[in-house]
């Protein structure tokens, strides 16, 4: 099989980047540094807000996310991933900026909710932004997967663990009792397993020490998914 | 302050420049994403072993290393950095293959020694390549810190604690002792602090919990000393 560079547009966030690039590095079975993937990143903080260009007319990312594509078809990378859920609600644009495939994120995730948790039902914690552009519902749909979305309270808690806990770097316990609130609520209305739809939430989750959590990190399907589309070996598989 | 975009030439290892842009990430006073740097990343997994190049007249690294800068150019990064010790070997002739300018992570763990341990004399730490290379040797006398070399005992102990140890992924208990042998030692003929020269030995710092110990992470001093060169501020300077 044909081995291909992978390329990241990131910086949705850094932090998140730094994550998945980490992941794919632990993931891949390599016993030397030349038998791991050559990987492109772009970590691009010049993207603006994703979720208020869908929800509140915020400005236009795609000018600034073609700035990355274009950098990464000029390194030499093979396909392109993104290390943000929200990200992907511009993905069908995308696709059509360039010649480069797309492994989604969204859709290694999917996919892993219906393998690892067959009969469960999903819960999907995301930004509003996500929720709202309905990319993960549609997927498990695909997939025939039950799921089950935060409802109003559930949702302001969640972006509060997002934006006031884990992107503004505050430390865990003062996010502790909001996420658990959170999952304990979705748990109660019959929730089976949580996909972790924001890159800040496997932060999180890490964090706070929820190891026993029956949860899918969409960062970790993405990683593995990219490892096997670029023509290299899942540690394990 | 105008600010720069970093590049890193990576891959010498995947995981050593992975933990760099962790720490660079973290290590940045930023409340958003978009107060973050624009990092450009080449892990570039085809250079070949630099170890092997100096020591054992191995393949030249150095064309591979120039593809990753010219990427690096094009992308637009504003400076250059590489994780990886010996690399440093070929900075004088990498700086003659571009215009951007290299932070070096060798000077930038030699003036924390100044710094951080006024007086103090600094153990070098690292593999038997970096010793001989004298990187570290010459950035210490260049920055007026005394230091010391391991004595051949000592050196044969730590590329154990490297090699048998950390690279091997035993448990840090079954190296413990040979490590603590090496400190000891070191200490009684004069260090006061320690450079942790050699990536694999800031995990054994921490998977062993020295945590008191005076040590300087080079990778760590990289990542704040290029945040500042950038033109962004590290976080709680």
């Amino acid at each position: 099989m044909t081995k291909k560079a992978l390329g990241i547009l990131g910086g949705m966030g850094p932090l998140a980047t730094a994550d998945l690039y980490h992941k794919i590095v632990t993931l891949t079975a390599a016993g030397s540094d030349n038998e791991h993937i050559r990987v492109y990143i772009d970590s691009n903080t010049s993207i603006p807000d994703r979720t208020a260009a869908i929800l509140a007319g915020g400005a236009d990312p795609l000018p600034a996310m073609r700035d990355s594509l274009r950098k990464l078809e000029k390194c030499g990378a093979g396909c392109v991933i993104m290390p943000c859920n929200t990200a992907h609600y511009f993905l069908g644009r995308l696709v059509g900026l360039t010649e480069l495939p797309f492994v989604s994120m969204i859709g290694a995730a999917a996919a892993a909710c219906r393998t690892r948790f067959p009969g469960k039902t999903a819960a999907i914690l995301g930004t509003s932004g996500t929720l709202s552009a309905k990319l993960y519902q549609e997927a498990l749909m695909a997939q025939e997967v039950p799921f089950l979305e935060p409802d109003a309270l559930e949702q302001e808690e969640l972006m509060e663990v997002i934006y006031q806990g884990v992107k503004a770097g505050a430390p865990p316990e003062s996010y502790r009792g909001t996420f658990t609130s959170v999952l304990e609520s979705m748990g109660a209305r019959g929730a089976g397993c949580f996909i972790l739809g924001c890159t800040e939430l496997p932060l999180a989750v890490q964090q706070l020490g929820l190891s026993d959590l029956p949860a899918v990190d969409p960062t970790e399907e993405l990683a593995k998914a990219a490892i096997r589309f670029c023509g290299y070996q899942v540690k394990g598989e």
